[in-house]
């Protein structure tokens, strides 16, 4: 590609004065602007923003660290683009990186895009890692040491609250376990995906709080964990709802008494749904079914499926608020000040006993 | 940020033994590179990507520009996970572009991510632009004008075929209503999403030409253009199900018989079963239903929805590989030889008269 060097040699002037031209800065005649910006376009010239970046010493851009695969979930995808319409409104580039759950992996990331001086780091956990608790701390290191705000979402840094965003997915999750236990349910059962992701444990965690509260036992024979089925590597076919569909089936083949289920989230309950009716239980006459995440699909299954929405665009919108006040040195209300809730969406799924 | 400078200060050691020693490079006796390795961590000194990429003329990265909202398509998501992983694999990073509809963006973001050394540059056109055979000469003549390959998702450059990689949407679309045409339905309606998309353009020209093969004139009032409702701004929310149940009672409202629909996406499908289940009329006994993509939720409904795979999962591969086979040079079997195909998958919402 062709360089300041070769410009100003083509338009016969000094590589200063080509400089002064191209940037717009400081002074030159209109001939020598026009034979300069010639020589440019006949040269294919463009400028080189390695260049300009080093001699700033920033990138001018904000970093952002995904799990891998991530988005497949709307969530994500909603995250991600909000921070583009944010960055691009602010003259900035993103540069994302994906990580896996292979220990340090996401250190490795955060320092990675400290090195490519990013302005900011916002990394979204995906909590499934073993070792969760030491990232929290080698994250809060990492932010005492560089100037580099990060800023974590779906994790709490207790020495950094100010760089985090969290969510109470225990109190979530309990919500509607409350609501059956509230309207005389008694025994509920919960069906969740693959434990391995702290999300999912926390909202275990939940229903297990709520029916403590109502002074009800756990029972192990009224939880199923489910496991993805792997399609051919095939990311656009996986199916939460047969995940829920198999889940459902093996909890019906525990003879164990139900009148509830919840799940760990919406697609879930689809599958189970299905489940039910094909050996004839009828929904909610014998089974009431809640789902969590309250995705817009659910309106249109017959009958239509309870669930739980999340604050999940609050969520989102201060997450990257947070990371932009860092950015311009601003303030912004705590986190923990705005009560942000999730709410129960009560459709055709749920009645009482 | 400490410089490599603060680091020779502290070891007492000149810059380029500092150099030296943080890359790895030359030789250094063992004690230097201890006292220079301690200086450095002191310091929290970080390597500058910055200056190492200006040294070497190449940002190691590949830049990838997508329509802003379009992460939300678990399609479009899919893509992005698969050059993540390529790319990661080759130890380059992604940085990311999200355009809108206005004029020239597109352009204007290739040439930033040329200005940016990025080595290769790939742009999935949403098709939604008036303009798109100018911003298709513009991208043939970048091509010719600069070594960095750029790879065109979801449109077609006449000079370079081997720069781009395409649906046929029309032909893909025309199958379900073919289907439908040979196993006795005459009357078959069409629902889409907007008409300002170049891609659901060409599905409804697959349709019509459909009709026309089978010597069926096209009657526009059979033809329903759904619109999306914004739900306070919040992407999160947006429901194509709830287009296709508005878009039905239309048709519905028409009083023009029909005994089939066929739609340009799934959740368009899920809403018009819904509508018509609502009404009292039986899917597939009086109306069959053709849904396009085939989510795997369709599974869930009763009944089930009938579909038509795309080849997702095979272009973004290949247009992921095409890619990366600029950046070495290599040779991949011409796109067209391929023969990369969609799929009709028939399940309880289709019914032959």
């Amino acid at each position: 590609m062709a360089t300041i060097l070769d410009v100003s040699r083509r338009a016969g002037v000094a590589k200063s004065t080509v400089s002064r031209v191209l940037s717009g800065r400081g002074y030159t005649s209109d001939k020598t602007r026009e034979v300069v910006l010639k020589a440019a376009q006949e040269l294919n010239y463009r400028p080189n923003v390695l260049a300009r970046n080093l001699a700033l010493q920033t990138s001018n851009t904000i970093g952002l660290i995904l799990p891998s695969g991530a988005l497949v979930s709307r969530y994500l995808a909603s995250l991600v683009d909000e921070i583009f319409k944010k960055a691009q409104a602010a003259g900035k580039d993103v540069i994302m990186k994906h990580v896996d759950d292979r220990p340090g992996l996401a250190m490795e990331s955060i320092y990675n895009l400290i090195d490519h001086r990013c302005e900011a780091v916002m990394y979204y956990n995906s909590s499934s890692f073993v070792n969760f608790d030491d990232t929290v701390a080698e994250i809060d290191a990492a932010i005492d040491s560089f100037s580099v705000p990060v800023v974590l979402l779906n994790g709490y840094l207790p020495k950094h609250p100010k760089h985090c965003v969290w969510y109470e997915h225990a109190r979530f999750a309990a919500k509607p376990v409350e609501y059956l236990l509230e309207h005389g349910h008694r025994n509920i059962a919960y069906i969740t995906g693959p434990l391995n992701q702290r999300t999912v444990q926390e909202r275990v965690k939940g229903y297990r709080q709520a029916l403590e509260h109502h002074g009800i036992d756990y029972n192990e024979q009224l939880f199923v964990e489910g496991s993805y089925k792997v399609l051919e590597d095939d990311t656009l076919s996986q199916d939460v709802s047969l995940m829920g569909y198999e889940a459902c089936i093996e909890l019906l083949g525990r003879g164990v008494n139900f009148s509830a289920i919840c799940f760990a989230n919406d697609y879930l309950a689809i599958g189970a749904q299905k489940a039910l009716q094909e050996r004839g239980i009828d929904v909610p006459d014998e089974v009431s079914l809640f789902g969590f995440d309250d995705t817009p699909v659910l309106n249109y299954f017959s009958p239509s499926i309870s669930s739980v929405v999340l604050p999940s665009t609050q969520l989102i919108n201060y997450a990257v608020e947070l990371c932009f006040a860092h950015l311009s040195h601003s303030e912004l209300p705590d986190y923990d000040s705005l009560n942000f809730d999730s709410e129960l969406v009560l459709r055709g799924s749920v009645k009482a006993l």
